[in-house]
């Protein structure tokens, strides 16, 4: 490997502006070819992606990488073509760029347009999952973003060859080839380099395990968005239907425990809880769900549940287990859910429309529900098309992430000669 | 001065986040009540306020603080009177929160609201105005944000009693008073703790010397909103009409030289350079505006233009002192622009539309104009009502921050029912 200066990391971001000016330009037309250009190339490419991949497999596998880490790293033609059917399928998205998101004209006659622009380059920083390094390029070139990418040491060379297919894309569709760029090296004082590179860098996205996500933000001069943990919570009211209460909780679980947007928490209200609580607890147990309930739920559920530590309300088991705890109303549960939640995704199953008013407005959340599950917090589910992924910053993006929140604004003003008095 | 430890900084945090957590949920009625309290408290306290600022006045002429320091630090009557005026037009204002900014209903019955919620707890750095203690704390007041405030040391003495009188205000209207706190010591090291908070602290806003905002930006661990400089240009087209041309740069470099949507360089095309330029260049030298030229304007000015050096190019100059180049084109303006601005205020003037339209979407800056002046990035000018400052971050604010750019957003999902497949 290379020695990898702060120079390097510097002409890679110059480069970067550059081309990120002309892709920022670009038609709507010219950046969709590029994209189907992008998808060919892949193909055409595929015997390189695949024997790069194989390397880097067999690396982990030599390293003692564990099953999961090497099933993720995995490359197969299956999913070489998801990733070229992906570029594909963001060419068909519709662009946001140049949308006029507001306008009006000031009484001295100026007329002003807030329009949507690309916000510049991006920094793509994320772990295993070589079909990211498409994904994010593919979503930023439908922008006009530049993007800088810098994956995971694991996956060095399939990302490599990813990236080389995609700047071939790039060059036949006659558009800059560094608009994308993957950082040349897998030493981690990159990472440091591209997070103190505000000049050229004007957005930094880590995806991948919290410290990551943490040394980036220490790090980083430029704004961040970042994708935490989902602490979610689903609250069954005194007045929800029951038969819908225990559907949305079996899906909000079981659909898919290992993601950001399933529950980890059930609150009940203590007027259902007898009632409610033993029939959800059984059809919970039937699909191996693990319970640990607060003592009012144990008194209930009896051996269907486990003893809930502290500690448990504050857990993203991204598992089958589910903590329960019953409350005496909702404002006791709102009061959990900002005492433990992480402010992602929560649920009031109600009849009740005053309730349910209250709730909404309460729960300080990127996505709050009524009588649904929390898994709709999603970018597919929403109808953006695609995902960068779920945004717990509060800024910029919150939730559901898609290409307008890889867009920023300008304002446009035309005059007749106006001046100021 | 009593020592401020990192723990008293997170205390402060703590209690901003419960007040905000009420102020975010109160009606705009209630916010409304409470900003004319502060206003009436304002005036009530005035003999402690001006006495407070007497003393920071003394301390600051013992110090040997320039006149123009002074003069920022100052409170007096009709300032005084403005501070509790400006509050009352706050209170005027349009509420941004729970504005409904989109709305849409998916295939599967699932109805969501992108809806305006306050941002949370915003962290307010400043310097010598004393003023920006209410004029902030009553922005944030109005969109349901608590404040921090952490003016600066020289006026250390007027904030704690404006700051008094703002919390005497909230606490008057039912409002928790700890919605607005100012970190009680001048200790250097608050700084750095508060920007370290970012478990309670939602955005910092810096404003001051570019200094203070690079040490807040480098040590912050949340978003940051900075108000940089503008190196803002005209771009007099062979197209223009010269007489509007010539009133739009007075406009831009005259009527307030010192402040950061004033021009800083004039770009001329050199086929109307020779006709133009000494006409224009005659009226900015009747208003005492020093000229700095490339080669070619000093060829068509002689006396009346120095030559510029190449850092004339970059300087942000904030008096009468105005740099001058001729382009071969609008191409050559718009490198130019990207070269040497700062992402400002930029404005083209031409008569020719096609030309307009290049500019106004080759330019990436904040606000991109078509015959007017530079002076229109206002929030006032705007419209906007109040102004925080105008941003030069490209991100969730830029350009003019008003009150919307004080909020976020949250989506509200309403189902019968759904769950995913």
């Amino acid at each position: 490997m290379m020695t990898f200066l702060q120079g390097d990391v510097e002409r890679l971001g110059q480069r970067a502006r550059e081309a990120g000016r002309v892709w920022a330009q670009a038609s709507t037309q010219q950046k969709n070819a590029a994209l189907l250009a992008m998808a060919g190339a892949i193909e055409e490419r595929a015997e390189e992606i695949l024997a790069a991949n194989r390397a880097d497999v067999e690396a982990a596998r030599l390293a003692g990488a564990a099953v999961a880490v090497i099933d993720r790293l995995r490359v197969d033609d299956r999913r070489l073509q998801a990733m070229a059917d992906g570029i594909r399928n963001v060419a068909l998205l519709h662009d946001p760029v140049g949308e006029i998101i507001k306008e009006w004209t000031r009484p001295n006659g100026l007329r002003i347009s807030k329009v949507r622009v690309p916000i510049g380059v991006i920094g793509f920083i994320y772990e295993s999952r070589p079909n990211v390094t498409s994904d994010a390029a593919a979503l930023c070139l439908k922008t006009g973003n530049a993007i800088i990418l810098r994956g995971g040491s694991e996956a060095f060379h399939s990302n490599m060859a990813i990236a080389q297919a995609l700047r071939r894309g790039c060059e036949s569709a006659d558009l800059p080839v560094d608009g994308v760029q993957l950082v040349p090296t897998t030493d981690r004082a990159a990472v440091q380099a591209l997070a103190e590179l505000d000049r050229y860098v004007d957005l930094l996205i880590p995806r991948g395990g919290r410290s990551l996500i943490e040394r980036v933000t220490a790090l980083a001069r430029m704004p961040v968005i970042k994708h935490f943990d989902g602490i979610c919570h689903v609250y069954v009211d005194r007045d929800a239907d029951p038969q819908m209460a225990q559907e949305i909780v079996l899906n909000a679980k079981v659909q898919r425990p290992g993601v950001c947007n399933a529950v980890e928490t059930l609150l009940v209200h203590e007027a259902v809880a007898p009632t409610f609580l033993p029939r959800c607890a059984q059809a919970l147990a039937e699909r191996h769900v693990e319970l640990r309930g607060d003592p009012a739920t144990c008194r209930i559920l009896g051996a269907l549940a486990r003893p809930a530590h502290e500690e448990d309300w504050r857990i993203e088991y991204l598992d089958l287990i589910l903590s329960i705890r019953v409350v005496s109303d909702l404002e006791a549960a709102i009061r959990h859910i900002e005492e433990y939640g992480s402010h992602h995704t929560d649920t009031v199953v109600t009849d009740n429309e005053q309730t349910a008013d209250r709730f909404l407005r309460a729960v300080d959340s990127a996505v709050v529900l009524w009588n649904a599950s929390t898994r709709f917090n999603d970018g597919g589910e929403f109808g953006f098309g695609a995902e960068v992924g779920i945004s717990t910053d509060r800024l910029h993006a919150r939730g559901p992430m898609g290409l307008e929140e890889l867009t920023t604004y300008k304002y446009l003003v035309r005059g007749s000669g106006q001046v100021r008095e």
